[in-house]
C-alpha cells in the first residue's frame, strides 16, 4: 500500500526559548512524510521554489519520499516564520511568504491517481479539492485545514468535508467551526459536516477522537523536553495514516493503535526544532516509546 | 478507617450559558465530602454563620458527614460568587465575603486527633498548618491550595509542603509555583518541595501524577454535559482520597484506581449544578461510568 500527501514543502524560521533556527526544512507535507515514510510508501504532491536548496530535494529522496510530483518552479518557495513563548502551545506566526503557493496547482501522475489513502493537509480547500477530483478510488481520506480557511473559504471547506472520511483538527480549529466550546460536542457537529471520524488534536493535551461507534480519548506522551512543536500535529497525522496505510483496515483497535502512533511520533517531533528528531526515527523508536506510554497511561 | 477534612462551607451564587444559582450549598470541604462519603467515614472540619440554612446541616448529617467539628459561630457563612464564559473551564470570581473565615480556627475532638487521613482543602496555609499540628498520627496527608496563597503566604505555603505526601494542585497553581510552564517540569519541581506524590488537575484535559516512581497521565471522562464546574477539584480529590483511605495502601495499582474514581467523581460533578449531581450518586453509578471510561481510554 502507498499514500499520497498534499500540503506545503516550507523553510521555515523558528524562534524558541530554546534557540533560533533559520529557513529550515518544514511545511505539513514534510512533517506528515518524514514519519508516515516508516509505515508505508509516501508520495509527496506539493512545490517549491527556484531558491529550495538541492540538498533538501536529496535529503527527501535518501529518505525514500517519492517526489514524482513534487513540483520546482519560477519564484520562491513557501516561507513560514513563527515564535513559541512561555508554554511553547501557540505558534505566533511572524511572518508568511506565500511564494510559489500562490499558484500551486497540484498535479499527479497517472500511476499516483490510483492511491487508495490520501492525506490533505492544510492547504487552501480549493486545491485541496482539486487534487481529490483527480484520485480515480479513494478508499480513505483525511483532511487537516486551518482557521484562516475557516473563516475565508467557509464554503469550499464544507463542500469538501462531504467528501472525506476523516477530518482532523486541533481543539481551536474544531471550535472556531463549530462553535462549540464543549470538544464533545465540537466533534458531534463537525461530525454532522459530513466526515465519518473526527479527530480533535490537543496538543499538549493530546487527542480526542469521535465516530458514531466510538469515542477515544487519550493524553499526550508526558515529555519535559518540548524544543520547538512546529510540525507535531503533522507529524501526528503522518505516523496515524501511516500506520491505517500500512494495515488497511478500518476498525476500532486499528484507529486507537493508529491515533498511538501518531501521539509517539508527535511526542519525539517537539523534542527537536524542525526534523532534526523525526527524520532519524527508526520503527524500533517508536515501538520503544509505545511500551513507555503504555506504562503511563493504562491502569 | 476515616477521613478528615479541613475546608470551606459556603454558600455560591454561579452564573453560567445554563442559568443562575444563589446562595446554594458548596465550599471545597463539601465537595470534597459529598463524594468522600461513598467509600469512607468523613469528618468535616469547618465554619459556617448565623445565617446558614439548617437545612443544610440537616442535609450533611443525612448524608452521613460527621460534623462533630463544623463550627457554627456568631457572623456570616463564607459566600462566593462567580460566573463560567465560553468553555466553562475558568471561573471568574466576582464576589468573595470572608464572613466568619476570617477569624476561624479549627478544633478537633480528642478523637478526630487520632485519624491517619487527612485532606487539607484550600485554606490559609497558616490554618491547615494549625490543624495538622494537632493530628496525632497522620499517615497520608494531602493539601490543596489556590493562586492566592501561592502569591501571598508563599513561606507558609512552602513549610506546609514539607510536611504533606500529596500535593494536588490545578495547571494553573503549579506553574505557578513551579515559574515552569511545562507540566511535567513543574511536577518535578513541585516534588522536591517536599510532596512524594504530586497531583496536577488539568480541568476538562484530566490528570497528571508525578512521584519518584511512577507517572500516570489521564484524560477527563468526556462529557458534552457541562453546566457547572464549581468544585470539580475538591470532587475529585474526595474519590480520590476516599479511596485511598478505604483501601488504606499506597502503591502503584491503588493510586491508578484512586485517579480514575476521582476522574468519574468530577464528571458528574460537572453535569449539574452545585451538588445535584453529587449528592445523589451512589457506588453502583461510578462503577457504571467507570466501565464507560475505561472504552474511552484503554486501548
Amino acid at each position: 500500500m502507498s499514500i499520497i500527501v498534499l500540503g506545503t514543502v516550507a523553510l521555515d524560521t523558528v524562534k524558541t526559548p530554546f534557540g533560533l533556527r533559520r529557513h529550515i526544512l518544514g511545511g505539513s507535507a514534510v512533517h506528515f512524510a518524514i514519519v508516515c515514510r516508516l509505515f508505508t510508501k509516501v508520495n509527496l504532491v506539493a512545490v517549491v521554489g527556484e531558491d529550495f536548496p538541492s540538498r533538501y530535494i536529496k535529503f527527501l529522496h535518501q529518505k525514500g519520499i517519492v517526489l514524482t510530483s513534487l513540483i520546482r518552479t519560477e519564484g520562491a518557495t513557501f516561507k513560514w516564520g513563527g515564535q513559541y513563548k512561555g508554554d511553547l502551545n501557540t505558534a505566533i506566526t511572524l511572518s508568511t511568504e506565500l511564494g510559489v503557493l500562490l499558484t500551486f496547482r497540484p498535479r499527479v501522475s497517472e500511476e499516483q491517481k490510483n492511491i487508495k489513502h490520501i492525506f490533505l493537509a492544510n492547504l487552501d480547500p480549493d486545491i485541496q479539492n482539486h487534487l481529490l477530483t483527480h484520485m480515480r478510488s479513494p478508499h480513505l481520506v483525511a483532511l487537516d485545514s486551518m482557521n484562516y480557511w475557516i473563516k475565508h473559504k467557509r464554503r469550499s471547506l464544507l463542500r469538501l468535508l462531504k467528501k472525506v472520511d476523516i477530518y482532523v483538527a486541533n481543539d481551536q480549529e474544531a471550535r472556531t467551526l463549530s462553535g462549540e466550546s464543549n470538544l464533545l460536542k465540537a466533534a458531534k457537529y463537525l461530525r454532522l459536516l459530513g466526515p465519518e471520524m473526527i479527530l480533535i488534536k490537543k496538543g499538549e493535551h493530546g487527542v480526542l477522537f469521535f465516530s458514531d461507534r466510538f469515542i477515544f480519548s487519550i493524553p499526550a506522551y508526558p515529555t519535559d523536553r518540548v524544543i520547538d512543536p512546529t510540525g507535531a500535529g503533522d507529524t501526528f497525522a503522518g505516523a496515524f495514516m501511516g500506520y491505517l496505510t500500512k494495515v488497511n483496515k478500518i476498525n476500532e483497535a486499528s484507529i486507537k493503535k493508529a491515533i498511538i502512533y501518531g501521539t509517539i511520533a508527535a511526542s519525539f517531533n517537539v523534542e527537536d526544532f524542525g526534523l532534526n528528531k523525526t527524520s532519524r526515527l527508526e520503527r524500533k523508536d517508536l515501538q520503544q516509546r509505545l511500551r513507555e506510554f503504555r506504562k503511563y497511561v493504562l491502569f
